[in-house]
């Protein structure tokens, strides 16, 4: 059976930049957050691309998400922006800001933006991956709905909470973290689930906070919040560096919902139906802050190569550097993308209400 | 048998402090690095504390670190610095340049260090610590010995290369995370080594790099450079998130060495004898660049009370905030510590060469 189905890439991104201008956003907008979710799915980060359209859809629809994406700048410096996403679509809000940051670095070395009342912003790489197209190095994070249990604890109080760096380099592929500060995200448990596999004891606790191998129990847990949830990166407890991820985890909150006076830990994604209040902090800072492009990007291509060269404990894998995986999807499916035939049927069905349909290719 | 001794705090320091005069620093170098080492101490983390007096003092006598310790400012702009620690004790090259971002962030909104040539800093929540005095958000990390194999590879080619970031808080102790990337420090092992008990599968891997639970063969191995060593934060493969420990990890080399066009992975202690050329980055954030420290400094009250006031799972652990448990020890060692036997006399034998006594309380 075949579950999946090609599509033209160009194809899915004027697609799902034409369902969201009819769902109210502006050309703009909707030509943003679609490049947003393609580029996920081009990355093969799947979790995070096409398939989420369905729930920025029912935000719009529901008011929850607003059409209106133009952030509010409260406070700026040379180097600093404190901006409000006046409850508009996260990707836009992110872009718009994170284009300010690069204008500023470019004269004055670097710009940190934290920006509150904001929604999901999708992949945090979109973001680094902006800076590093102008050869400057980005930093992207941003809370999310409280699915982390605490070190010690027995609920969630914390977002998944990724993290993102890009430096740029000479003649390999950036450098281009885009990390969960979880031991993994909620997506892998449900791939788990459907699957009726166990999980590692380092991914999720039980409603009591003990680590847990049921993953459809973990998840039925989260969405009733019963109790539990996801475990920080190094998994339960200390002895493995659980605090560690955790300590991460508060790092994200802090720089996203701390710094701009927003919303963090469980009060993000608070009441359904109302608006989420999600936080990012992103920036980009100039290499000529420090030792300049040139000697840079050569020092990370010897880095790079270095790391490569190490000797792997099998031959089965090599030494990835972070992003490197993804920058070959991205080429591989530049033209042509294969999508899950259950979100090819679900955008076509989000679709048809605008009398829009995806085509696939036979 | 009674392995611990009783020094009172002020002696200790003082002792240090004279040791390392009569070893070749300056009044003012050894009051810091004095101070680096007691603090470390007296914050739980005797890994890095006076146990590491041998180790700079044969540095000093071999000149592999060299006594004279004023960094050189290679590069300088409004909200950064490139410095050349020449060598010098890291502590003081460190102090000194993040006393400069200090200056700077506190008129330019921030500023952030990349330091090459230096050494071994001490523990990197010393220079985080540093910005919290001045209510200021700090940020520092440094690059380490080649111990941390990275994933998929069987030879170490990163350091533990630690993590600090460091929040002020209103009535609460800060946030001060100061993490290794990798799930645990080479102590550690030696720990366990030392009890002869097995370690988990987490934390190291033997030379061929398969994880490895003898903590005695790991250090071996280490120690002759056979191969092998610690695992990145998240264990050995992907499975688990090892692969966000190493990226960490390499973030850390990238900010400290690559931006200094310093010197990175397995180049770091590359030759016995020769200067290990360990990089830092260091920085401070003044929180006028966001909403400033009444609003920051509140809200970080909220935030930490609302984790505080999470559920436990069960009724021995507590959840705690990065560097909380630290602070409490700092506290109750002010006055007076409680040091291994075997490092007092060690540090006592020192002394001794330069007619110098550290007393112990009865």
């Amino acid at each position: 059976m075949n579950t999946r189905v090609k599509v033209s890439t160009n194809d899915l991104q004027n697609f799902i930049e034409m369902v969201l201008i009819k769902n109210g956003l502006s050309k703009e907008d909707a030509e943003i957050t679609a490049d947003v979710l393609v580029t996920s799915d081009k990355r093969g980060i799947e979790s995070h691309g096409v398939a989420r359209l369905k729930r920025y859809i029912d935000g719009l629809a529901s008011g929850v998400i607003h059409t209106e994406s133009t952030p509010e700048i409260i406070k700026e410096t040379p180097v600093s922006i404190v901006a409000d996403g006046k409850g508009g679509m996260g990707q836009s809000i992110t872009y718009k800001i994170m284009k300010k940051c690069i204008k500023k670095a470019k004269t004055n070395f670097m710009c940190f933006a934290s920006i509150r009342n904001s929604n999901h912003y999708g992949i945090a790489g979109y973001y680094t991956k902006m800076a590093l197209k102008e050869n400057l190095i980005g930093i992207s994070m941003t809370n999310s709905a409280p699915l982390v249990v605490p070190t010690f604890g027995k609920s969630a109080a914390l977002g998944t909470n990724p993290i993102s760096v890009g430096v740029p380099s000479k003649t390999n592929k950036p450098f281009l973290l885009d990390m969960a500060t979880s031991t993994v995200p909620r997506g892998k448990l449900e791939v788990y689930s459907r699957k009726d596999e166990k999980i590692p004891e380092f991914w999720a606790t039980d409603e009591n906070g003990i680590p847990a191998t049921d993953p459809t129990m973990v998840l039925k847990n989260m969405l009733d919040r019963i109790g539990g949830g996801l475990l920080p990166l190094g998994g339960s407890g200390e002895l493995n560096g659980g605090h560690k991820g955790f300590g991460l985890s508060v790092v994200v909150d802090i720089f996203s919902g701390i710094l701009s006076s927003g919303t963090v830990g469980t009060d993000i994604y608070k009441k359904k139906g109302e608006p989420a209040e999600v936080c990012h902090f992103i920036g980009a800072i100039n290499p000529d802050a420090f030792c300049g492009l040139d000697e840079i990007s050569e020092n990370m291509d010897k880095y790079i190569n270095m790391l490569k060269n190490t000797e792997t404990y099998d031959n089965k894998n090599k030494i990835y550097i972070a992003g490197e995986k993804e920058f070959l999807f991205e080429e591989k499916y530049a033209n042509q993308l294969d999508i899950q035939k259950q979100v090819f049927d679900t955008i076509n069905e989000i679709g048809s209400k605008s009398n829009l349909k995806l085509n696939k290719i036979d």
